[in-house]
């Protein structure tokens, strides 16, 4: 079996391309913008987010804030543009959360080429990132968001 | 890609390999034991159950009760047994929910030999069902069960 299709219908269920922003005064213009591609599941099936961690290579696998499932997560941007962006372009998500990966990747791409350390850059990434999970709750509103 | 072993990723973190027992006067014995696959899946991502229907060549797609998500389910048993079964013993999941495939098999090819009809073959049924889905709900408990 192609474990890496696998994967990819797993993530395509249970998987998120989140980015968050959050206010920081660590970050150029205060505020911090953090992607990272996560997968959740109960603790007793967690031997799939392994396979997760093994396949990509990288990122962490930890008690979710609920504290009943375990999240395997990946935050480094180098990690996610050398393994997992190209995981997801070789194996696409078929259902709509595919327009979401598109989105997370263009706005990875950027921050490694470190356009978000200027005005220009950083208001773009903020405009792609309020199209992110358009669905899921924000903490910030992008209108909220002024540098 | 191989969609197939993407559908058996989906599966594993969306999926349900359920046997339900209920009362019934139409039944032999007073219950209706009820296999059934089904993928749930908010509307505005529901192609992927598109695929699982064309894949797998039966079942149906419907509204769930919570009428938020629609359902792709196959309850027939002979499409179980010839459709969906030999799916996931070609592309097994990877978590523990492997485990509930394999007593839902068990069940599956029982019933299509027509087993449950005899006493002692709905009493073993009865058996395999309680280890399905351990850690969900169960409308009646085995005990409560009586031929």
């Amino acid at each position: 079996m192609d474990v890496k299709a696998y994967l990819s219908g797993y993530a395509d269920g249970e998987g998120c391309f989140c980015v968050s922003i959050n206010r920081s005064n660590r970050h150029k213009f205060g505020w911090e913008i953090r992607p990272s591609f996560s997968v959740s599941q109960n603790k007793d099936r967690a031997n799939v987010l392994q396979i997760f961690k093994q396949n990509f290579g990288c990122g962490f696998i930890r008690p979710d804030r609920s504290d009943k499932t375990l999240k395997y997560e990946v935050r480094s941007i180098p990690n996610l543009v050398t393994n997992v962006i190209p995981h997801f372009e070789r194996y696409p998500l078929l259902s709509s959360k595919q327009r979401d990966f598109e989105l997370f990747k263009d706005i990875c791409k950027m921050m490694a080429e470190r356009k978000h350390l200027a005005k220009e850059g950083f208001q773009k990434i903020l405009n792609l990132a309020e199209d992110v999970n358009v669905s899921g709750k924000k903490k910030f509103l992008r209108k909220e968001i002024k540098i």
